[in-house]
């Protein structure tokens, strides 16, 4: 299971398209808020007893200066993946990157890009398949559908647009 | 009494400032090491507990992701005061300003400048002082030494340099 | 009594994040326009004049080149709370935060993150509330009713998502 | 198996510390250098033919325009962890940073902090526990260890700085 | 003939004006859509052969973690031009600007400004110039016909404004 | 004379402000468009011949990479005035900015703010006015009126909000 | 006379070059420390007096939050140059520049480059040379010298290095 | 023949690199100093009269505030190449960066790395080699030895970390 939190509710908007990945891999995962700053009882309980609940990845989602991912990480074994979220008073989502990403030695958190929701949902895949063969397959025909999809772009673009290398 | 906090035994170098601050001042304090990531239960724990040891101010100094100060202001209601580290990895001082300072609405963290320690220990004997009107009186004191030092400085320049304004 | 200022009026709509915490506490607090770089007499007047106005705490808000929460710290001994405004031509924020955290050894600014006056107004109240048992009451108080806040958010998004951890 | 590659041979001093990491834990990997800008051909065949060698995951680094994480990370299923290397053109890290963390959605690279070689290798470890529960155990008692070493550091700043919290 | 290509559809808005530029100097152009994170096989393949369909100078845009340009100059002896791309997700534009221009010594790309199309189309005519002293005139007629652009905006202007200048 | 230019047409609805400082203080001013980029001749001859012309102050302003204020100080005696533009390809200001300021020794160019035409005005008539004694008490008396218009404001906002200090 | 003016003793070292640029074009000039933090009624009596005292044009150098050059031209009709100094605790410069540079409308600073106390100077000169046509003279001639110096690195390059330009 | 030019004498160290290629691949060129600051007479002819002379393509190298590239490009049809140099002043590269890479349309740069000369030396005889059967041999010769050497540091390594790719 795969568990996906973020720190204010209004976060949801960026972090659903790490939902959609779980529907769309068929991996099962729970949701909840845990905020780091004005529910750190809750947020102990909830990093603490992840594991024993059957979590294996957490997606953690946080904007300003986001402690939810590091924090976790430190209370938890199982691998941490941060979405730093650009965030209404986040100085253009600087904060929020740094805070997540330059965590000190010891403590990993598997950082994505600025709003990565959706990377973060398929990072977390990509680990679920190390030991799932099954889903490991559908990494690899997620990858190729995704390649298809840009060929489908590029065959309408040749109408438009000369191009000697797609024949 | 004040508690003056770092995430890391090397902190203590930039930290010795807070503390020389408070001898300068005769308050109390206590100083400890106090991982966020490393050691999270010593964090709740310590900042829980902080307002019934009879601390009244907190100070947290932290490098890189630094969420030290704004974790232990999630646990307290003691005004907590952060100071950013420069530490080896830190991207010049940048991450651990943007993870101390950007703290979301609810939970604020009185930030300094980057390693300023010395301006945190002030700030803690100024907080301190508003219902102690002897140590604000050493507050008013010490604002005049550190005019008197600038014109002793003044005084020496002017050996050197021209100046009609010091007549 | 708490001290709002801000260095031109139209700053009070960030500002007024603060005035709201002042009500919200039934906080006693003054507020008015201090413009450092076109009313500079009126600031050294105004800072100069506080403690003995009976303000426990200044909180200062200033966008850009924002020297209005530094120079008051240098002409009073009380605690200075700075609030860096993203001004219209200010860059993303980046100059007020900058102007007002970076203070030289000798005063300091207790800096909260860009727009972040609701902070500001919560760590003035923080400060006065460690020599007022009742004041220290209510903002225990209120971290209470945020953390449920947050829990009733929670509720709701369990309808709609799964979720172990709250059962 | 997890698997350490680097852009220059010169990364190899910050990457060493993935590879002290493997060592600690006793997780099998492999070492090489690939650079994606001047073998490009390497790079396509490695990343490629990595899950049939056996490796689980990859951790990459590189400096500079960092190109090597991502490039790996669109050849392969596996998961990718890239560490931002501070080399010595670098722009103090802000380009190695920006390059490998800002991966359009569909590649996602696990990014940890500039120079955090240390973290990727704890990172690589944690996802390998996911489905090794004896791994699972060294990890817990890495926490643990992790924690007395802070502790120890504690107990020596005792003898010299007062501190009421640890009796 | 020039190539141009760039890492998304979405890309085409950017890079129509160095199109528009291809059409204006008749230089022949190809363009199609080569991403080097979602098709790394089609982009092996386009680069490698860039050459022996005639390609002269390969015009590259892309945004966020931006490593096509980067790619197509490892995999050809072409020049390469890069155009950073301030995608949606994009902080700002800096990490397709670094991704792109920070290229480690052996891999040279030609980096224009963020958005800067308009000037890789140009950059891209003055290279074929060298060789074409037709293509050559039509550059320095290019020029001058800019310039008198800009006296046009001049001379409407001094209607209104003084200008002892231009009599 | 104050020499009032710009690098582009759309830099004057920034620039307009330097013209009606002028207006205001009665200064007499040339206006006209001066493209480094794609008129270098005629910026040379209009740097060159600028104090011929009875021009005493340039104002210069660009945006991007803004070359025109640091090319004109190199081909003049007379004081340069930069405004660093946010133009719609700039990064936020910043490379305007950097730009301009960042002058090497020998070649000052006396920069104001992002989009800061107005002070880039009133900086010129400070210049003049100090071989000017009656430029000099207008400037005396526009500080006056600036006062007064912050404490117009300073009256409204006190029927609002209490305040002990402006009795 | 010119004023030049540091917010510290430390800061002689950079704003030195000030000095010796008044004395190799032999201006009269005053020096001195003024801290807008440490002194600031200093500060008011120094920049109040500045125009009575014979002062024409105010150099003002300052690092970190610096707000000595700001507020001196708050209190001055006079032109104020500010230098950002790159002082030990400031973030690269940036926090100086900024804090300088992005003055509010109505006040102008004219800043120069980080640590460019040697164009203040210049720049200063060039505002005297305004009204006084032998110091515009000696400018004139100083340009001249200057290129002179380039030129004779540039005879002396041309004895390694090919060059048919310089014949 | 390919002209390498710097700002300043200082700035050979860098460009030194330029010059190695030139030798390298045994391409014409010609070295001087040509400041746009302090020179601009000398630049404009130099610019202007370089395709005269058989340059076909110009490297241009400066720092801070850097306007030789621009300046120069604006003056010339050919290609330039501009080098962003970090020199003793400048802020981390930022400045020189900037200035270099943002130009207006219409006025390309084709800028490389911060202190990217070998990069520009390489980007120049591809841009000849275009044109030059001979010369892009030897490109494609420098690229399979640049991959042998990489190659050999991979050999080596093998001796100490395992490695089943390379069997």
């Amino acid at each position: 299971m795969v568990s996906i939190i973020m720190g204010s509710r209004s976060d949801l908007e960026t972090m659903r398209e790490a939902v959609d990945t779980m529907t769309e891999f068929n991996v099962p995962y729970e949701l909840t808020v845990v905020s780091a700053h004005r529910t750190p009882d809750r947020m102990f309980a909830y990093a603490k007893g992840a594991a024993d609940r059957g979590v294996k990845v957490i997606i953690a989602g946080a904007g300003g200066a986001a402690h939810l991912p590091g924090m976790v990480a430190s209370l938890t074994t199982l691998p941490v993946i941060g979405v730093p979220i650009k965030s209404r008073n986040s100085i253009d989502g600087w904060d929020s990157l740094l805070s997540i990403v330059q965590m000190p030695a010891g403590v990993p958190v598997a950082t994505v890009a600025v709003n990565g929701a959706r990377n973060a949902g398929l990072l977390a895949v990509q680990i679920m398949a190390i030991s799932d063969p099954a889903l490991a397959e559908k990494v690899a025909a997620f990858k190729g559908e995704q390649e298809d999809k840009v060929r489908d772009g590029i065959a309408s673009l040749k109408q438009q647009f000369p191009n000697k290398f797609d024949k």
